[in-house]
Protein backbone atom coordinates (compact mmCIF):
# COMPACT_ATOMS: atom_id res chain seq x y z
CA UNK A 1 0.00 0.00 0.00
CA UNK A 2 1.43 3.41 -0.76
CA UNK A 3 1.81 6.60 1.38
CA UNK A 4 -1.31 8.10 0.00
CA UNK A 5 -3.49 5.27 0.43
CA UNK A 6 -2.51 4.85 3.72
CA UNK A 7 -2.87 8.61 4.68
CA UNK A 8 -6.63 8.26 3.71
CA UNK A 9 -7.32 5.53 5.62
CA UNK A 10 -5.94 7.15 9.00
CA UNK A 11 -7.67 9.80 7.97
CA UNK A 12 -10.77 7.54 7.53
CA UNK A 13 -10.39 6.07 10.57
CA UNK A 14 -10.03 9.11 13.15
CA UNK A 15 -12.70 10.33 11.45
CA UNK A 16 -14.70 7.85 12.33
CA UNK A 17 -13.47 7.55 16.24
CA UNK A 18 -14.26 11.66 16.33
CA UNK A 19 -18.60 10.82 14.81
CA UNK A 20 -18.67 8.19 17.72
CA UNK A 21 -17.29 10.44 20.33
CA UNK A 22 -19.58 13.35 19.14
CA UNK A 23 -22.53 10.81 18.92
CA UNK A 24 -21.69 9.97 22.62
CA UNK A 25 -20.96 13.64 24.22
CA UNK A 26 -24.75 14.43 22.57
CA UNK A 27 -26.56 11.45 23.63
CA UNK A 28 -29.67 12.35 25.21
CA UNK A 29 -33.08 11.56 26.34
CA UNK A 30 -34.53 14.92 27.86
CA UNK A 31 -37.78 15.23 27.00
CA UNK A 32 -38.27 18.83 27.76
CA UNK A 33 -34.90 20.13 25.52
CA UNK A 34 -35.57 17.80 22.67
CA UNK A 35 -35.87 20.78 19.80
CA UNK A 36 -32.59 22.25 21.05
CA UNK A 37 -30.90 18.66 21.35
CA UNK A 38 -32.08 17.57 17.70
CA UNK A 39 -31.09 20.84 16.49
CA UNK A 40 -27.40 20.30 17.93
CA UNK A 41 -27.30 17.00 16.66
CA UNK A 42 -28.60 18.02 13.37
CA UNK A 43 -25.60 20.90 13.35
CA UNK A 44 -22.93 18.55 14.85
CA UNK A 45 -23.08 15.36 12.99
CA UNK A 46 -24.19 16.47 9.15
CA UNK A 47 -20.72 15.68 8.57
CA UNK A 48 -17.35 17.62 7.98
CA UNK A 49 -13.88 16.89 7.07
CA UNK A 50 -13.01 17.16 11.25
CA UNK A 51 -9.90 18.40 10.77
CA UNK A 52 -9.26 19.74 13.68
CA UNK A 53 -10.00 16.05 16.20
CA UNK A 54 -7.97 14.77 13.00
CA UNK A 55 -4.92 17.30 14.32
CA UNK A 56 -5.67 16.79 17.88
CA UNK A 57 -5.35 12.54 17.60
CA UNK A 58 -2.47 12.65 14.96
CA UNK A 59 -0.25 15.44 17.24
CA UNK A 60 -0.74 13.02 20.17
CA UNK A 61 -0.49 9.72 18.34
CA UNK A 62 3.02 11.44 17.08
CA UNK A 63 3.63 12.41 20.70
CA UNK A 64 2.57 8.57 21.67
CA UNK A 65 -0.30 8.94 23.53
CA UNK A 66 -3.48 6.48 23.56
CA UNK A 67 -6.35 7.39 21.54
CA UNK A 68 -8.87 7.36 24.71
CA UNK A 69 -6.34 9.92 26.14
CA UNK A 70 -7.72 11.98 23.07
CA UNK A 71 -10.95 11.54 22.58
CA UNK A 72 -12.34 14.22 24.83
CA UNK A 73 -9.83 17.10 23.70
CA UNK A 74 -11.25 15.65 19.71
CA UNK A 75 -14.81 15.97 20.74
CA UNK A 76 -14.47 19.76 22.28
CA UNK A 77 -12.68 20.95 19.40
CA UNK A 78 -14.94 19.76 16.90
CA UNK A 79 -18.23 21.12 18.97
CA UNK A 80 -16.16 24.51 19.22
CA UNK A 81 -16.04 24.61 15.36
CA UNK A 82 -19.71 24.07 15.26
CA UNK A 83 -20.68 26.12 17.05
CA UNK A 84 -19.07 28.61 15.70
CA UNK A 85 -20.17 27.69 11.92
CA UNK A 86 -23.73 27.85 13.41
CA UNK A 87 -23.57 30.95 14.78
CA UNK A 88 -21.51 32.28 11.81
CA UNK A 89 -24.40 31.88 9.99
CA UNK A 90 -26.59 33.66 11.39
CA UNK A 91 -28.82 36.28 9.49
CA UNK A 92 -26.71 38.80 11.52
CA UNK A 93 -23.24 37.47 10.63
CA UNK A 94 -22.69 36.02 7.23
CA UNK A 95 -26.43 35.18 6.31
CA UNK A 96 -25.85 31.62 4.86
CA UNK A 97 -28.63 29.56 4.26
CA UNK A 98 -26.42 26.35 3.41
CA UNK A 99 -23.58 24.23 4.55
CA UNK A 100 -22.22 20.93 3.85
CA UNK A 101 -25.15 20.92 1.85
CA UNK A 102 -28.04 21.11 3.56
CA UNK A 103 -30.00 23.82 5.52
CA UNK A 104 -28.21 26.29 7.99
CA UNK A 105 -29.19 25.25 11.49
CA UNK A 106 -31.34 28.51 11.85
CA UNK A 107 -32.93 27.61 8.42
CA UNK A 108 -33.91 24.14 9.36
CA UNK A 109 -34.73 25.32 12.93
CA UNK A 110 -35.05 28.93 14.08
CA UNK A 111 -32.86 31.79 14.68
CA UNK A 112 -33.04 31.52 18.44
CA UNK A 113 -32.54 28.00 18.40
CA UNK A 114 -29.40 28.50 16.78
CA UNK A 115 -28.17 30.64 18.82
CA UNK A 116 -28.87 28.70 21.98
CA UNK A 117 -27.66 26.01 19.59
CA UNK A 118 -24.13 27.67 19.35
CA UNK A 119 -24.27 28.49 23.01
CA UNK A 120 -25.07 25.01 24.22
CA UNK A 121 -22.17 23.39 22.17
CA UNK A 122 -19.32 25.83 23.52
CA UNK A 123 -20.09 25.09 26.87
CA UNK A 124 -20.65 21.01 25.87
CA UNK A 125 -17.43 21.31 24.80
CA UNK A 126 -15.58 22.57 28.18
CA UNK A 127 -18.20 20.10 30.20
CA UNK A 128 -16.37 17.40 27.82
CA UNK A 129 -12.72 18.76 28.37
CA UNK A 130 -13.18 19.10 32.03
CA UNK A 131 -14.91 15.61 32.03
CA UNK A 132 -15.17 13.70 34.95
CA UNK A 133 -12.59 10.77 34.01
CA UNK A 134 -9.41 11.93 35.76
CA UNK A 135 -7.98 8.10 34.57
CA UNK A 136 -6.08 9.86 31.17
CA UNK A 137 -4.91 12.80 32.71
CA UNK A 138 -3.26 14.45 35.57
CA UNK A 139 -5.45 17.59 36.62
CA UNK A 140 -3.04 20.21 35.62
CA UNK A 141 -2.68 19.14 31.82
CA UNK A 142 -6.14 18.97 31.40
CA UNK A 143 -6.04 22.51 33.00
CA UNK A 144 -3.67 23.33 30.40
CA UNK A 145 -6.26 22.13 28.08
CA UNK A 146 -8.82 24.03 29.06
CA UNK A 147 -6.69 27.30 28.82
CA UNK A 148 -5.65 26.70 25.23
CA UNK A 149 -8.71 25.82 24.03
CA UNK A 150 -10.78 29.34 26.23
CA UNK A 151 -7.34 31.29 24.68
CA UNK A 152 -7.85 30.20 21.03
CA UNK A 153 -11.26 30.93 20.77
CA UNK A 154 -11.86 34.25 22.73
CA UNK A 155 -10.86 37.86 21.90
CA UNK A 156 -7.24 36.95 20.91
CA UNK A 157 -8.69 33.82 18.80
CA UNK A 158 -11.42 32.52 17.27
CA UNK A 159 -14.21 35.32 18.40
CA UNK A 160 -11.62 38.36 17.82
CA UNK A 161 -10.91 37.11 14.50
CA UNK A 162 -14.75 36.97 13.86
CA UNK A 163 -15.62 40.41 14.84
CA UNK A 164 -12.58 41.90 12.86
CA UNK A 165 -14.30 40.02 10.15
CA UNK A 166 -17.35 41.42 10.59
CA UNK A 167 -16.00 45.19 11.01
CA UNK A 168 -14.51 44.26 7.84
CA UNK A 169 -17.56 43.62 5.19
CA UNK A 170 -17.55 46.71 2.57
CA UNK A 171 -14.29 48.13 3.43
CA UNK A 172 -10.94 46.45 2.64
CA UNK A 173 -7.97 46.05 5.07
CA UNK A 174 -4.15 46.21 4.47
CA UNK A 175 -1.78 42.68 4.38
CA UNK A 176 -1.12 42.48 8.11
CA UNK A 177 -4.52 43.01 9.18
CA UNK A 178 -6.25 40.45 7.01
CA UNK A 179 -3.42 37.71 7.84
CA UNK A 180 -4.30 38.57 11.42
CA UNK A 181 -7.59 38.30 11.04
CA UNK A 182 -7.28 35.02 9.40
CA UNK A 183 -4.99 34.07 12.42
CA UNK A 184 -7.47 34.44 14.61
CA UNK A 185 -10.56 33.44 12.79
CA UNK A 186 -9.41 30.15 11.84
CA UNK A 187 -5.56 29.36 12.85
CA UNK A 188 -6.35 29.73 16.68
CA UNK A 189 -8.67 27.29 17.08
CA UNK A 190 -6.63 24.73 14.62
CA UNK A 191 -3.11 25.78 16.73
CA UNK A 192 -5.32 25.01 19.74
CA UNK A 193 -6.03 21.55 18.33
CA UNK A 194 -2.60 21.10 18.04
CA UNK A 195 -1.59 22.20 21.56
CA UNK A 196 -4.40 19.92 22.93
CA UNK A 197 -2.96 16.93 21.09
CA UNK A 198 0.50 17.49 22.62
CA UNK A 199 -1.13 17.89 26.13
CA UNK A 200 -2.77 14.85 25.86
CA UNK A 201 0.21 13.45 25.13
CA UNK A 202 1.76 14.86 28.49
CA UNK A 203 3.92 17.02 26.77
CA UNK A 204 3.07 20.58 27.70
CA UNK A 205 6.38 23.03 26.87
CA UNK A 206 9.80 23.09 25.44
CA UNK A 207 11.11 22.89 21.75
CA UNK A 208 8.90 20.60 20.73
CA UNK A 209 5.66 22.10 22.34
CA UNK A 210 6.71 24.80 20.11
CA UNK A 211 7.66 23.79 16.78
CA UNK A 212 3.99 21.84 16.75
CA UNK A 213 2.07 25.41 18.33
CA UNK A 214 4.17 26.94 15.18
CA UNK A 215 3.01 24.17 12.80
CA UNK A 216 -0.96 24.42 14.30
CA UNK A 217 -0.49 28.10 13.36
CA UNK A 218 1.10 27.86 10.29
CA UNK A 219 -1.32 25.19 9.30
CA UNK A 220 -4.35 27.42 10.13
CA UNK A 221 -3.58 30.20 8.16
CA UNK A 222 -2.41 27.90 5.02
CA UNK A 223 -6.09 26.50 5.53
CA UNK A 224 -8.01 29.48 5.76
CA UNK A 225 -6.54 31.18 2.86
CA UNK A 226 -7.23 27.78 0.87
CA UNK A 227 -10.96 28.12 1.55
CA UNK A 228 -10.60 31.86 0.31
CA UNK A 229 -9.39 30.18 -2.69
CA UNK A 230 -12.21 27.68 -2.82
CA UNK A 231 -14.73 30.59 -2.60
CA UNK A 232 -13.62 32.22 -5.95
CA UNK A 233 -12.18 28.82 -7.74
CA UNK A 234 -14.26 25.99 -5.96
CA UNK A 235 -16.71 23.91 -7.28
CA UNK A 236 -20.08 24.24 -4.94
CA UNK A 237 -21.43 21.02 -5.49
CA UNK A 238 -18.02 19.46 -4.14
CA UNK A 239 -17.91 22.63 -1.53
CA UNK A 240 -21.56 21.89 -0.17
CA UNK A 241 -22.18 25.54 -0.25
CA UNK A 242 -22.60 28.44 -3.07
CA UNK A 243 -19.41 29.59 -4.26
CA UNK A 244 -18.50 33.45 -4.73
CA UNK A 245 -20.02 34.79 -1.49
CA UNK A 246 -16.80 36.51 0.13
CA UNK A 247 -17.07 38.71 -2.74
CA UNK A 248 -20.90 38.93 -3.15
CA UNK A 249 -20.47 39.65 0.56
CA UNK A 250 -17.75 42.75 -0.22
CA UNK A 251 -15.61 40.73 2.10
CA UNK A 252 -11.53 40.83 2.19
CA UNK A 253 -10.25 37.67 1.29
CA UNK A 254 -6.43 36.59 0.01
CA UNK A 255 -7.78 36.59 -3.29
CA UNK A 256 -9.44 40.33 -3.33
CA UNK A 257 -6.40 41.45 -1.66
CA UNK A 258 -3.48 39.62 -3.83
CA UNK A 259 -4.90 38.07 -6.51
CA UNK A 260 -5.93 34.66 -7.36
CA UNK A 261 -2.57 33.29 -7.82
CA UNK A 262 -0.78 34.89 -5.24
CA UNK A 263 -3.15 33.62 -2.73
CA UNK A 264 -2.68 30.41 -3.70
CA UNK A 265 1.02 30.74 -3.29
CA UNK A 266 1.05 32.81 -0.31
CA UNK A 267 -1.02 29.22 0.97
CA UNK A 268 1.43 26.97 -0.38
CA UNK A 269 4.01 29.24 1.38
CA UNK A 270 2.11 28.89 5.17
CA UNK A 271 2.01 25.18 4.39
CA UNK A 272 6.08 25.13 3.60
CA UNK A 273 5.97 27.17 7.13
CA UNK A 274 4.07 24.48 9.13
CA UNK A 275 6.39 21.83 7.58
CA UNK A 276 9.13 23.71 8.24
CA UNK A 277 7.82 23.84 12.08
CA UNK A 278 7.67 19.65 12.51
CA UNK A 279 12.30 19.35 11.50
CA UNK A 280 12.63 18.87 15.28
CA UNK A 281 9.97 15.84 15.33
CA UNK A 282 11.85 13.78 12.73
CA UNK A 283 9.88 10.37 11.46
CA UNK A 284 7.21 11.28 14.25
CA UNK A 285 5.67 13.86 12.40
CA UNK A 286 4.93 11.69 9.13
CA UNK A 287 1.22 11.99 9.49
CA UNK A 288 1.25 15.46 10.36
CA UNK A 289 3.07 16.35 7.06
CA UNK A 290 0.66 14.64 5.47
CA UNK A 291 -2.30 17.03 6.89
CA UNK A 292 -0.44 19.68 6.16
CA UNK A 293 -0.40 18.77 2.22
CA UNK A 294 -4.12 17.95 2.98
CA UNK A 295 -5.20 20.93 3.53
CA UNK A 296 -4.00 23.20 0.58
CA UNK A 297 -4.50 20.26 -1.78
CA UNK A 298 -8.56 19.15 -0.99
CA UNK A 299 -11.18 20.67 -3.18
CA UNK A 300 -14.03 21.22 -0.12
CA UNK B 1 -24.13 48.91 63.48
CA UNK B 2 -27.26 46.84 63.21
CA UNK B 3 -27.22 43.68 61.81
CA UNK B 4 -28.82 44.97 58.30
CA UNK B 5 -26.62 47.69 57.83
CA UNK B 6 -23.70 45.59 58.42
CA UNK B 7 -25.47 43.47 55.47
CA UNK B 8 -25.63 46.12 53.45
CA UNK B 9 -21.77 47.10 53.44
CA UNK B 10 -20.84 43.90 52.81
CA UNK B 11 -22.98 43.16 49.87
CA UNK B 12 -21.43 46.78 48.81
CA UNK B 13 -17.47 45.51 49.16
CA UNK B 14 -18.27 42.24 47.45
CA UNK B 15 -20.39 44.27 44.48
CA UNK B 16 -17.01 46.25 44.32
CA UNK B 17 -14.51 43.70 44.15
CA UNK B 18 -16.25 41.87 41.49
CA UNK B 19 -16.17 45.19 39.51
CA UNK B 20 -12.22 45.41 39.93
CA UNK B 21 -12.54 42.24 38.92
CA UNK B 22 -14.40 42.30 35.58
CA UNK B 23 -12.25 45.46 35.10
CA UNK B 24 -9.38 43.52 35.38
CA UNK B 25 -10.31 40.58 33.01
CA UNK B 26 -11.47 43.31 30.61
CA UNK B 27 -9.15 45.50 29.90
CA UNK B 28 -7.52 45.51 26.59
CA UNK B 29 -5.69 47.75 23.75
CA UNK B 30 -5.88 45.25 21.31
CA UNK B 31 -6.58 48.11 18.33
CA UNK B 32 -8.47 45.43 15.84
CA UNK B 33 -11.14 44.02 18.17
CA UNK B 34 -11.62 47.83 19.79
CA UNK B 35 -15.28 47.58 18.60
CA UNK B 36 -15.82 43.98 20.16
CA UNK B 37 -13.99 44.88 22.92
CA UNK B 38 -16.22 48.02 23.54
CA UNK B 39 -19.39 45.82 23.20
CA UNK B 40 -17.94 43.58 26.26
CA UNK B 41 -16.94 46.47 28.87
CA UNK B 42 -20.62 48.07 27.87
CA UNK B 43 -22.55 45.06 28.54
CA UNK B 44 -20.66 43.64 31.28
CA UNK B 45 -19.60 47.02 33.25
CA UNK B 46 -23.05 48.73 33.23
CA UNK B 47 -23.84 47.96 36.75
CA UNK B 48 -26.37 44.86 37.92
CA UNK B 49 -27.20 43.55 41.22
CA UNK B 50 -23.93 40.80 40.96
CA UNK B 51 -25.78 38.26 42.87
CA UNK B 52 -23.43 35.44 41.39
CA UNK B 53 -20.20 36.92 42.20
CA UNK B 54 -21.80 37.56 45.84
CA UNK B 55 -22.41 34.27 45.68
CA UNK B 56 -19.09 32.96 45.46
CA UNK B 57 -17.23 35.29 47.97
CA UNK B 58 -20.10 35.11 50.20
CA UNK B 59 -20.01 30.62 50.47
CA UNK B 60 -16.43 31.07 50.57
CA UNK B 61 -15.43 33.26 53.12
CA UNK B 62 -18.21 31.17 55.54
CA UNK B 63 -15.92 28.33 54.99
CA UNK B 64 -13.20 30.49 55.73
CA UNK B 65 -10.93 30.99 52.33
CA UNK B 66 -9.44 34.15 51.00
CA UNK B 67 -11.37 36.57 48.88
CA UNK B 68 -7.83 36.41 45.95
CA UNK B 69 -8.68 33.05 45.74
CA UNK B 70 -12.36 33.48 44.88
CA UNK B 71 -11.81 36.49 42.41
CA UNK B 72 -11.14 34.20 39.22
CA UNK B 73 -14.38 32.10 40.09
CA UNK B 74 -16.51 35.73 40.56
CA UNK B 75 -15.51 36.87 37.94
CA UNK B 76 -16.28 34.07 35.61
CA UNK B 77 -20.03 33.39 37.30
CA UNK B 78 -20.72 37.13 36.31
CA UNK B 79 -19.17 36.87 32.79
CA UNK B 80 -21.62 34.13 32.02
CA UNK B 81 -24.11 35.82 33.50
CA UNK B 82 -23.96 38.84 31.49
CA UNK B 83 -23.41 36.56 27.95
CA UNK B 84 -26.76 34.89 28.65
CA UNK B 85 -28.56 38.46 29.09
CA UNK B 86 -27.19 39.39 26.08
CA UNK B 87 -28.10 36.69 23.99
CA UNK B 88 -31.60 36.97 25.81
CA UNK B 89 -32.49 39.95 24.66
CA UNK B 90 -31.56 39.17 21.39
CA UNK B 91 -34.57 40.09 17.93
CA UNK B 92 -34.58 35.75 18.05
CA UNK B 93 -35.19 35.78 21.87
CA UNK B 94 -36.62 37.88 23.87
CA UNK B 95 -35.95 40.98 22.15
CA UNK B 96 -35.57 43.12 25.02
CA UNK B 97 -34.37 47.10 23.86
CA UNK B 98 -33.78 47.95 27.71
CA UNK B 99 -31.70 46.73 29.92
CA UNK B 100 -30.54 48.11 33.41
CA UNK B 101 -32.07 51.43 32.06
CA UNK B 102 -29.85 51.27 29.31
CA UNK B 103 -30.01 50.39 25.69
CA UNK B 104 -29.36 46.16 25.13
CA UNK B 105 -26.22 45.64 23.24
CA UNK B 106 -27.68 44.61 20.25
CA UNK B 107 -29.54 48.26 20.38
CA UNK B 108 -26.36 50.03 21.80
CA UNK B 109 -24.32 48.19 18.56
CA UNK B 110 -25.71 45.50 16.42
CA UNK B 111 -26.65 41.97 16.56
CA UNK B 112 -23.69 40.49 15.02
CA UNK B 113 -21.71 42.28 18.02
CA UNK B 114 -24.17 41.22 20.54
CA UNK B 115 -24.04 37.57 19.26
CA UNK B 116 -19.57 37.87 19.29
CA UNK B 117 -20.14 39.72 22.55
CA UNK B 118 -22.09 36.72 24.26
CA UNK B 119 -19.89 33.99 22.42
CA UNK B 120 -16.71 35.93 23.66
CA UNK B 121 -17.82 36.65 26.97
CA UNK B 122 -18.50 32.76 27.85
CA UNK B 123 -14.97 31.94 26.23
CA UNK B 124 -13.47 34.24 28.40
CA UNK B 125 -15.09 33.18 31.46
CA UNK B 126 -13.84 30.02 31.36
CA UNK B 127 -10.01 31.21 30.55
CA UNK B 128 -10.67 33.41 33.57
CA UNK B 129 -11.26 30.15 35.50
CA UNK B 130 -8.83 28.07 33.74
CA UNK B 131 -6.19 31.25 34.86
CA UNK B 132 -2.65 30.95 34.80
CA UNK B 133 -1.95 31.28 38.57
CA UNK B 134 -2.06 28.09 40.34
CA UNK B 135 -1.39 29.82 43.94
CA UNK B 136 -4.38 29.61 44.97
CA UNK B 137 -6.01 26.37 44.52
CA UNK B 138 -5.15 22.96 43.53
CA UNK B 139 -5.75 21.69 40.13
CA UNK B 140 -8.18 19.33 40.91
CA UNK B 141 -10.22 22.29 42.61
CA UNK B 142 -10.23 24.10 39.67
CA UNK B 143 -10.95 21.45 37.31
CA UNK B 144 -14.15 20.53 39.51
CA UNK B 145 -15.30 24.19 39.40
CA UNK B 146 -14.53 24.65 35.59
CA UNK B 147 -16.74 21.16 35.55
CA UNK B 148 -19.48 22.52 38.01
CA UNK B 149 -19.74 25.82 35.97
CA UNK B 150 -19.93 24.29 32.36
CA UNK B 151 -22.49 21.85 33.30
CA UNK B 152 -24.76 24.40 35.52
CA UNK B 153 -24.73 26.58 31.81
CA UNK B 154 -25.30 23.90 29.68
CA UNK B 155 -28.50 21.87 28.35
CA UNK B 156 -29.15 20.51 31.80
CA UNK B 157 -28.69 23.93 32.98
CA UNK B 158 -28.79 27.63 32.03
CA UNK B 159 -29.26 26.92 28.01
CA UNK B 160 -31.39 23.94 28.80
CA UNK B 161 -34.00 26.03 30.24
CA UNK B 162 -33.23 29.12 27.89
CA UNK B 163 -34.34 26.59 25.08
CA UNK B 164 -37.77 25.40 27.39
CA UNK B 165 -38.52 29.11 27.32
CA UNK B 166 -38.48 29.86 24.18
CA UNK B 167 -40.06 26.56 23.19
CA UNK B 168 -43.50 27.54 25.67
CA UNK B 169 -43.95 31.19 24.04
CA UNK B 170 -47.95 31.33 23.27
CA UNK B 171 -48.31 27.89 24.89
CA UNK B 172 -48.88 26.33 28.87
CA UNK B 173 -46.65 24.79 30.75
CA UNK B 174 -47.44 22.72 33.99
CA UNK B 175 -46.63 23.33 37.21
CA UNK B 176 -43.11 20.75 37.41
CA UNK B 177 -42.23 21.94 34.06
CA UNK B 178 -42.45 25.89 34.43
CA UNK B 179 -40.16 24.95 37.72
CA UNK B 180 -37.62 22.67 35.88
CA UNK B 181 -37.59 25.50 33.25
CA UNK B 182 -36.95 28.07 36.30
CA UNK B 183 -34.45 26.15 37.86
CA UNK B 184 -32.29 25.64 35.13
CA UNK B 185 -32.83 29.10 33.39
CA UNK B 186 -31.75 31.02 36.71
CA UNK B 187 -31.50 28.12 39.39
CA UNK B 188 -28.25 26.21 37.98
CA UNK B 189 -26.04 29.36 37.32
CA UNK B 190 -26.97 30.50 41.04
CA UNK B 191 -26.28 26.55 42.20
CA UNK B 192 -22.93 27.03 40.23
CA UNK B 193 -22.17 29.90 41.99
CA UNK B 194 -22.09 28.17 45.18
CA UNK B 195 -20.53 25.22 44.44
CA UNK B 196 -17.24 27.49 43.16
CA UNK B 197 -17.31 29.65 46.36
CA UNK B 198 -17.19 26.41 48.10
CA UNK B 199 -14.61 24.11 45.82
CA UNK B 200 -12.71 27.37 45.81
CA UNK B 201 -12.40 26.93 49.60
CA UNK B 202 -11.07 23.81 49.26
CA UNK B 203 -14.68 21.75 49.63
CA UNK B 204 -15.33 19.63 47.25
CA UNK B 205 -17.65 16.77 49.07
CA UNK B 206 -19.33 15.44 51.92
CA UNK B 207 -22.51 16.58 53.44
CA UNK B 208 -21.63 20.71 53.87
CA UNK B 209 -21.22 20.75 50.39
CA UNK B 210 -24.14 19.16 49.59
CA UNK B 211 -26.25 21.22 51.88
CA UNK B 212 -24.53 24.24 50.05
CA UNK B 213 -25.78 23.17 46.64
CA UNK B 214 -28.92 22.68 47.29
CA UNK B 215 -29.12 26.29 49.34
CA UNK B 216 -27.90 27.51 45.82
CA UNK B 217 -30.49 25.73 43.87
CA UNK B 218 -33.54 26.83 46.14
CA UNK B 219 -32.64 30.26 46.32
CA UNK B 220 -32.10 30.52 42.89
CA UNK B 221 -35.77 28.65 42.24
CA UNK B 222 -36.75 31.35 45.03
CA UNK B 223 -34.87 34.42 43.04
CA UNK B 224 -36.58 33.77 39.23
CA UNK B 225 -40.15 33.40 40.82
CA UNK B 226 -39.28 36.31 42.40
CA UNK B 227 -38.60 37.84 39.34
CA UNK B 228 -41.50 36.43 37.60
CA UNK B 229 -43.71 38.64 40.47
CA UNK B 230 -41.69 41.54 39.90
CA UNK B 231 -42.43 42.19 36.51
CA UNK B 232 -45.83 41.75 36.85
CA UNK B 233 -46.05 44.12 40.22
CA UNK B 234 -43.04 45.51 40.11
CA UNK B 235 -41.76 49.81 39.19
CA UNK B 236 -40.12 49.81 36.17
CA UNK B 237 -37.76 52.68 37.29
CA UNK B 238 -36.20 50.76 39.76
CA UNK B 239 -36.27 47.37 37.48
CA UNK B 240 -34.71 49.12 34.72
CA UNK B 241 -36.55 47.26 32.64
CA UNK B 242 -40.41 47.38 31.04
CA UNK B 243 -42.72 45.53 32.84
CA UNK B 244 -45.43 43.16 31.93
CA UNK B 245 -43.12 42.18 29.18
CA UNK B 246 -43.77 38.30 30.19
CA UNK B 247 -47.65 38.68 29.80
CA UNK B 248 -47.50 40.50 26.69
CA UNK B 249 -44.71 37.80 25.45
CA UNK B 250 -46.93 35.30 26.69
CA UNK B 251 -44.95 33.62 28.18
CA UNK B 252 -45.56 31.04 30.97
CA UNK B 253 -44.84 32.36 35.10
CA UNK B 254 -45.42 31.85 37.83
CA UNK B 255 -47.94 34.56 38.28
CA UNK B 256 -50.06 33.38 35.19
CA UNK B 257 -49.82 29.90 36.42
CA UNK B 258 -50.28 30.55 40.12
CA UNK B 259 -52.12 33.79 40.52
CA UNK B 260 -49.93 36.68 42.28
CA UNK B 261 -50.61 36.01 45.67
CA UNK B 262 -49.47 32.10 45.42
CA UNK B 263 -46.72 32.90 43.52
CA UNK B 264 -45.23 35.27 45.89
CA UNK B 265 -46.13 32.61 48.60
CA UNK B 266 -43.83 30.11 46.48
CA UNK B 267 -40.96 32.53 46.25
CA UNK B 268 -41.07 32.75 50.22
CA UNK B 269 -41.32 28.57 50.37
CA UNK B 270 -38.17 28.23 48.46
CA UNK B 271 -36.53 30.70 50.23
CA UNK B 272 -37.46 28.81 53.59
CA UNK B 273 -36.05 25.51 51.87
CA UNK B 274 -32.77 27.21 51.32
CA UNK B 275 -32.48 28.44 54.76
CA UNK B 276 -33.44 24.74 56.25
CA UNK B 277 -30.78 23.56 53.82
CA UNK B 278 -28.03 26.08 55.59
CA UNK B 279 -28.53 23.54 59.21
CA UNK B 280 -25.33 22.14 58.64
CA UNK B 281 -23.41 24.98 58.60
CA UNK B 282 -24.45 26.40 61.64
CA UNK B 283 -23.43 30.40 62.76
CA UNK B 284 -20.79 30.69 59.21
CA UNK B 285 -23.82 31.06 57.22
CA UNK B 286 -25.26 34.03 58.82
CA UNK B 287 -24.41 36.28 55.10
CA UNK B 288 -25.73 33.53 53.32
CA UNK B 289 -29.16 33.42 55.36
CA UNK B 290 -29.21 37.38 54.69
CA UNK B 291 -28.62 36.72 51.18
CA UNK B 292 -31.98 34.44 50.87
CA UNK B 293 -34.07 37.08 52.86
CA UNK B 294 -32.15 39.88 50.37
CA UNK B 295 -33.28 37.66 47.07
CA UNK B 296 -37.28 37.74 48.25
CA UNK B 297 -37.09 40.97 49.22
CA UNK B 298 -35.57 43.13 46.37
CA UNK B 299 -37.52 45.51 44.36
CA UNK B 300 -35.18 44.98 41.20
Amino acid sequence: MDAGNDFQLRLKRWRERCEQQLERVLDSRDRLTQRLHEAMRYSTLGGGKRLRPVLVYCTGEALGADAAALDNAAAAVELIHVYSLVHDDLPAMDDDDLRRGRPTCHKAFDEGTAVLVGDALQALAFEVLAGNDDSHLAPALRLAQLRALAYGIGVYGMAGGQAIDLAAVGSTLDAPSLETMHRRKTGALIEASVRLGALGAGLASGAQFDALARYGAELGLAFQIHDDVLDVAGDAAQLGKLTGADAARGKPTYPSLHGLEAAQALALHHRDQALAALTPLGERATTLRQLAHYVVDRNN
